[in-house]
């Protein structure tokens, strides 16, 4: 471990390496030349493979890391004029720069989502103006699966969301940064949940690949424009292969369950170890990677000594500790020896 | 060799894999956990080697592919109103679908220029309307060395450029996605080249990399928002330490400059070669890893039935050939027998 | 009045005609030929008496309506990746259907503002992650004077969010589309509210004119790109002369004060009669020239009838009154009448 | 006359000032209220006869400038991802700034047209790219009529265009800042004109009017996006009245056509009057109110003591000679007089 404290990182899913499965199809993918910019056979089974998955009939567009995919995904949805809806907490408004804005030149209209989550009542509230030209028209609402704050939406409450939209003339883009984890904790098809968006991303990165995500387009009508936007929004990559390798491999006997199922267990392991322990209080229904803790800030102060993880709300005191495909038990266990110390220990 | 026919393809330097010191480097970086998106020790080297080498005084920043070092180059250079002055046959007015104009929202001022290549008359002849509010404002000029022609410019001609800008209100960006195969074929070192810019990419991809590029900014001035336009640019990987671990093998050793003295030397041999075949007509200087020539277009089609290639100007039947880091001396030669053979053997 | 119902408007101050002054100037400028885009004497007039009052060491530029003088100071001010704070109730955030975003492709950072000012607190809460790249990054606060509300900054209050914005490397934009009332209410100079502005604009529209506003640049440095962004921005009027001519109007004899003085007083004349009317709650101080006020649905329902104004917040039944430079002291009352006679004898 | 050498201008059509008619239409909407942003009848009826004369079936936008109608009309046309075929010499291109490729975020491909005209040969030679994602997709070809040159396309070579165009998947933008003149030279009806365009802007500035411009949408699906675009764009005038009762001027008894009939007769005369003289050449068909002239350099600069006009092309001393709706027959004659003494006397 390098660049850290010399224990497990906390801080986040990225913070893990490649899953060596991984790492081999890469390695087993540099084998001579290969077509440019997805014309080859790797892409070609890795683009299959998701649209199997996701029962796609449109198409699949490897990009090169998340704010990409969320930019296209969103691209690929908005008319030239109109605005998304989404979560104050939505990782497209908080920690893309405002990249949205910038790229697309879209507002984002956002309203303040219990546990990260929209629902239809909340989107409603921000279709007042429409049809009034001196108000930001939304065309499209952003939901992210699972979410930011490590929650998962239901698929009653995805299809709740979808029908709504679809009835008020509204698209659906799901960010899937962390999609496998999603699925995993809710037991469904990545396809169940893809069906009530009408682009989405999945994300490898943060569920063992180096640096790959796919932007899944429900409907071919949708992705007419695709592949220029792409190249416009330079997400498109030369040795492609070596993107989809990555895609190749987590698909191959479920790894991208496997690794996500994994990574939600050892939160769950983290979450009920906590429950055991007096001052920490966990935040949100831990149903993905993530834990958010609120601790005595001392006690933060004290734990960061040791170990990797970042703040969430400095003035509430919360924290946020993830889980990767490579946290092991006995990296968790030592984690929330140092907590119960930490909180033992230093006076208040 | 995939999606390709079975040979050697001469259709790009982005045709071939990875170099194996570069893979090895990969592998290796896959140790435990990092800090994401560059806070690493991966990244810290690799960045400190390149300053080093460009004796840049700003900061250096990895990106994902070439067309968003372009972009990001271009966009720490230009005020929110200019535009820039290219050849023609830039990459960035020929080949990236209109992404400057559609990120920066800039103008490219074209000229043509002979041989890929700028002068301080052809840059001249774009200014004519400064300073008067209908026309476009040129305050970038884009040069790329080597050019997309397989030309490089000489020290002194950048250093004309350079100086003329100098004098005229203008910022030099260097599109380097090829820039080792400059420094290659003028013997220079990089920072001779640098030296002549205010911002330039330096390719690593075309190189022998899996795919990374780095933009350097040769003052601390122009580097104040490169941090925040590269995410926004949605250029920001979060697992850094692999796109760095690339430049850290190439920049270990002089692997990039023999990486591309091999490629230059390459395309000199089947250049050579060409001299004696009749009805082939080299069309520029090959100073790096490129041959354009001129050849019938029923010749052209006979020899793609078994290579692979691409047309480079169909109305004049002119083709580019381009050689890598991999591309071997028999594969050279064989191909080259393979024109000889079609060019005497096909009825024209 | 026409397309109204058939008595005074309190729907805008932007309802109103052109002042008889005003348009006589148009008129008069109809002399002959003159050099377009600016080059001619009227608008020499009208941008040196502009600087003249506002003390401003930079330029002034007519533009065309206020979104077009509110992204043009934007712009002016804000790095390329740069956002902005602002109050939620700003127009540039509710009521221009997104343009910032769309042209400058920045980002709005708002912040809840009660009776729609900031404060250097509110502003703070928006600095936190500045310095990190995945944080949209404020480079503009963007105060408005008169406020949305009708409310005004006093000049202690603007300058605390001077002081703490140059203390803070931000920079000051004023949305002044009715910086008269502002003036009018403060008794002060309008140079003594741009003092605590790097741009700001001055409204001529709701003010009596036919449709011009003046983007007002306090320092020489902010106003190098201002030309060519007007231009792109298509603000850039070719019979230039028929703008200048109405602030030479409002400009002659201080119009533009007597303008606001009156129409501030209507409003203060509205919120006095109120206050005697059981059943209408006036919201804010009556600063300016609008009362915004909450009265049972029914009697709003009741008053539209034969009068013309608009909902503020339907869901409160919160409505908006608006007086203008035309607006006399027996519409004010005849409209008083009309709401008192409601809120008696309307069922509730 | 003013701002100017004490002659008249033959600088620009927009030298002149505003038609007396309009002036008039423009006084007698100032009578009282109307509601704002074009809820009013002034526009209810500019737009509906707009509709009428040029066959719409869409809708009709009123805006605030030439480069605003430019900037709309190609929005409402293309998709996010996609460029424009143009001129070299077409307006967008060469005196806007470069505002399409700021506001639109597309790129400009452009080709060398003979009198400032496209035809299907030339469109098709920008089209070869189409499909691969590396290149700017067109879609949209933009023409001017008349044009930046003073010509004319005839309406077979307008319908030639819009054939080929239909047939290629290529929408059509009509730039018709001076479609009067195009109107008055061909004899034709504005509808048949309007027939061979998706989107087309009307010039009311250079005709007579104050300034504005409309922008008609043949077709209501292209409509759907319009007034957000617009009001995005900062075309939204608040007291819109004032636009529209310029038109409806332009629009009684025909004075659009008298004007721009006039203007060309002008023009006409001019040419005629130069043919008589040695040493000036007549660059191109003279078919709507513009001369271009090629004469001595100092001819030229002798003529420019008494005389407003500007250069086109210094390099090739090349002057623009543009008539108006007021320039007079004497005017016309003086100037003839002052070009045949200077290229009598001064020695060249």
């Amino acid at each position: 471990m390098t660049g850290l404290a010399a224990r497990k990182s906390f801080g986040s899913d990225n913070h893990a390496g490649t899953h060596p499965d991984v790492m081999r199809a890469i390695v087993e993918a540099n084998a001579g030349d290969a077509v440019a910019y997805g014309a080859d056979p790797w892409t070609e089974r890795a683009t299959g493979e998701l649209k199997r998955l996701t029962g796609a009939e449109g198409e699949v567009y490897l990009v090169l890391n998340g704010s990409g995919a969320n930019v296209l995904g969103l691209g690929l949805l908005l008319g030239r004029h109109e605005a998304v809806i989404c979560a104050e907490t939505a990782h497209i408004n908080t920690d893309e720069c405002g990249a949205s804005e910038r790229i697309l030149g879209t507002k984002l209209l956002t309203v303040p989502g219990p546990g990260g989550k929209l629902t239809p009542d909340l989107i409603a509230r921000r279709l007042a103006g429409r049809g009034d030209e001196h108000f930001a028209q939304p065309g499209v609402v952003a939901v992210t699966q699972s979410t930011e704050l490590g929650t998962c939406y239901s698929l009653a409450e995805l299809r709740a969301i979808k029908e709504f939209c679809a009835a008020n003339q509204l698209r659906v883009f799901l960010d899937g940064a962390r999609l496998a984890n999603a699925a995993a904790h809710l037991g469904c098809s990545i396809a169940e949940i893809a069906s009530c968006a009408d682009v989405l991303s999945f994300g490898g990165t943060k569920n063992g690949a180096m640096g790959v995500e796919a932007v899944i387009v429900m409907r071919p009508a949708d992705a007419v424009n695709a592949p220029y936007l792409r190249k416009q929004h330079m997400q498109l990559s030369s040795k492609m292969r070596f993107l989809a390798a990555q895609f190749n491999a987590l698909l191959t006997d479920g790894l991208w369950l496997r690794n996500a199922a994994h990574a939600n267990a050892m939160a769950t392991r983290l979450a009920a170890g906590l429950a055991e322990i007096t001052g920490v209080e966990v935040m949100y229904p831990v149903q993905a990677d993530a834990v958010f803790a609120r601790l005595d800030p001392d006690h933060v102060a004290a734990l960061r000594r040791d170990w990797t993880f970042y703040d969430w709300n400095e003035s509430t005191s919360t924290v946020r500790w993830m889980t990767a495909f490579d946290t092991q038990e006995n990296d968790v266990d030592a984690f929330l020896a140092a907590i119960a110390a930490v909180t033992r220990t230093v006076s208040v």
